[in-house]
C-alpha cells in the first residue's frame, strides 16, 4: 500500500469489533478505510474541504484543480505542499497570478454566502453550467471492456483490505490498465487519476477511463473538463449523468460487466 | 412510484441507449434515475443545494433540518412550499424566530466565505464538532438483521427500475421494515427517512436504520444528531463513521449479508 510520503495519517487502520455469523459472536480486528478531511488551499486561501482516502494527495490536489477548471494544466500550480494538521490535512497550492486573479474573482461573486452540496452551490442559480465539449476520434474496441474489468480486480488494493473504496482505471483502448486510484470518494478517485495522468504528461487521448461505482453526473463533467472521451462505469448512470454526456461530447458506458455494457451517450466511439 | 404532488420533475426517464453482449449491440430504452438540484431555502435565503431524487421532498426537507440541527423539532418548520424551477428545485421552509435567529447567527459566522465539500466547510477549522449522545436502551436481535435484508429487496422500487439509488429502511427490532425510502444519494435516503418518521411522530427509539450503502461518517452523524442508536449498512464502514459511532453513542453494523454481521461500536446492544 503506497503512503504518502511526509503524511503519517494511514489510509486504513484496525479496529476493534464483533463479528456475527449464524447467532455466534466473536471478537476480531477489522480493516476499515479512512476518511480524512483534506482542505484545497490556493495561495493561502482555503477554498474546499473534501472528505478523501489520505492515499496521493499531489494526485488529488492536481486533478481537482484541474478538473474543477481552477487551472487549464499543471504547470500553472508553481508549488505544492501537504501539510498535516491535528483535525485533517491542508495541500497548499501556489498558482500563477494569472489562475489566482481569476479565482479570487469567482470568490467575489460568491461573498458573504455560506454553501453545501454542489461543490459550493448555495442556491440554484449559482449551479455552474460548463460548455466544455470533447472532441476526439478515440474508439473503444468492445472487447477492451471485459479485459480491463477482469485487470482491474487485481489491482484494488484498498479495496481488498477494506471493502470500502472505489477505484478509478486509466484504461488504454485495448483494455490494459496503465493506473489505478483509490479513494472513499469516486469523484475524488477520478481526480487522483487525472492528476497523476497530467503530472505523468500523458495525454487524456490516449485511452478511456473505467469507474468502479455508479456514474454521476460529476465524474462525467470532471472527465469532459480535461478531454477525456470515454468513461465507462461498473453501475449504473443517472439521467443528469447521461444529459452532461450527450451535451459535453463525452460516451458514457454502464453496467459495464463482463461481456455487457450499454451506451448511453455518443456511441459512435465503440465498436 | 409515489411522485411528490406538485413536482412534475420525474425520478427516473428513459434514454435510448445501445446495449452490448457478446460483441453484438441492440438498440434499448433504458430507465435511468434522476438526480435534481434541491435547494433548502429558509426564511427565503437559501442555504444548501444537494443533488437528490426527486420523491418524498418534504420528508427531505424536513429530515435535512433536523438531521443538521437547523430544528430540534418538527413544529419549529412552520411552512413548507416546493416550487419547481427550470434548472431544478426550491424547497422553502418557514422556521420559528428563535431557529431562523440561530440559522442567521451561524451563517453570519462564515460570512465572505464560499464552501465546497463538508456541507459548506471551506477550512478545516470549519469542521463541525457535535457532541450529541444517543442514549438507548434498545436491543437488537442479531436474528432481525437477516429478516430485514431479506423484505428490504422486495421493497427498493425505485432501484428494481434504475439500479442506481440507494435506500434507508426503518425497521423494528424484530426485522420488519416499516418505511423505506430511496434516494441517489445515501445520506439524502436517510434524511427522507427521517422526515417521515418525524412527520409520523414516529419514536426514533422504535427500531433501527438499514442502508443498503456503505456506512459514511454523515450517516452516523445524521441518525445520531435525531436519536437513532443502531444503524446497519450492508456494506462497509468508514474509520470516521466508526469514531463518530463510539463517540457518540450509535451501534454502528456494517457488511450485514444474510446470516453474517459486523458491530463497530457499542456491541452491548446486539444479543
Amino acid at each position: 500500500m503506497r503512503h504518502e510520503a511526509g503524511v503519517g495519517i494511514e489510509a486504513h487502520n484496525r479496529y476493534g469489533a464483533c463479528r456475527w455469523d449464524g447467532g455466534i459472536a466473536t471478537h476480531s480486528d477489522e480493516t476499515v478505510a479512512e476518511e480524512v478531511p483534506v482542505a484545497l488551499v490556493y495561495n493561502g486561501i482555503s477554498h474546499a474541504v473534501m472528505l478523501a482516502t489520505p492515499l496521493d494527495l499531489e494526485d488529488f490536489a492536481l486533478g481537482f484543480s484541474l478538473s474543477e477548471c481552477i487551472v487549464g494544466r499543471a504547470g500553472e500550480i508553481h508549488d505544492l505542499e501537504i501539510v498535516e494538521r491535528d483535525n485533517g490535512i491542508e495541500v497548499h497550492m501556489q498558482l500563477s497570478a494569472e489562475r489566482a486573479h481569476v479565482l479570487k474573482q469567482h470568490r467575489r461573486t460568491l461573498a458573504g454566502r455560506t454553501g453545501c452540496g454542489l461543490c459550493g452551490s448555495e442556491s440554484l442559480d449559482q449551479l455552474a453550467k460548463r460548455a466544455t465539449t470533447v472532441r476526439s476520434s478515440a474508439v473503444l474496441n468492445t472487447g477492451a471492456l471485459p479485459r480491463a474489468l477482469s485487470a482491474l480486480q487485481e489491482m484494488q488494493q484498498l479495496f481488498e483490505l477494506t471493502g470500502a473504496v472505489h477505484a478509478a482505471a486509466w484504461c488504454d483502448f485495448h483494455g490494459g490498465i496503465d493506473l489505478v486510484r483509490e479513494d472513499v470518494g469516486r469523484h475524488n478517485a477520478l481526480d487522483k487519476l487525472i492528476g497523476s495522468l497530467a503530472s505523468q504528461r500523458k495525454s487524456f487521448d490516449s485511452g478511456f477511463v473505467l469507474m468502479t461505482s455508479r456514474a454521476s453526473y460529476e465524474i462525467v463533467q470532471k472527465a469532459a473538463a480535461v478531454g477525456i472521451a470515454v468513461v465507462a462505469a461498473v453501475s449504473a448512470p443517472t439521467g443528469m449523468a447521461v444529459r452532461v454526456a450527450v451535451d459535453s461530447g463525452v460516451t458514457l458506458i454502464g453496467f459495464a460487466r463482463g461481456e455487457r455494457h450499454c451506451v448511453y451517450s455518443h456511441p459512435e466511439r465503440v465498436h
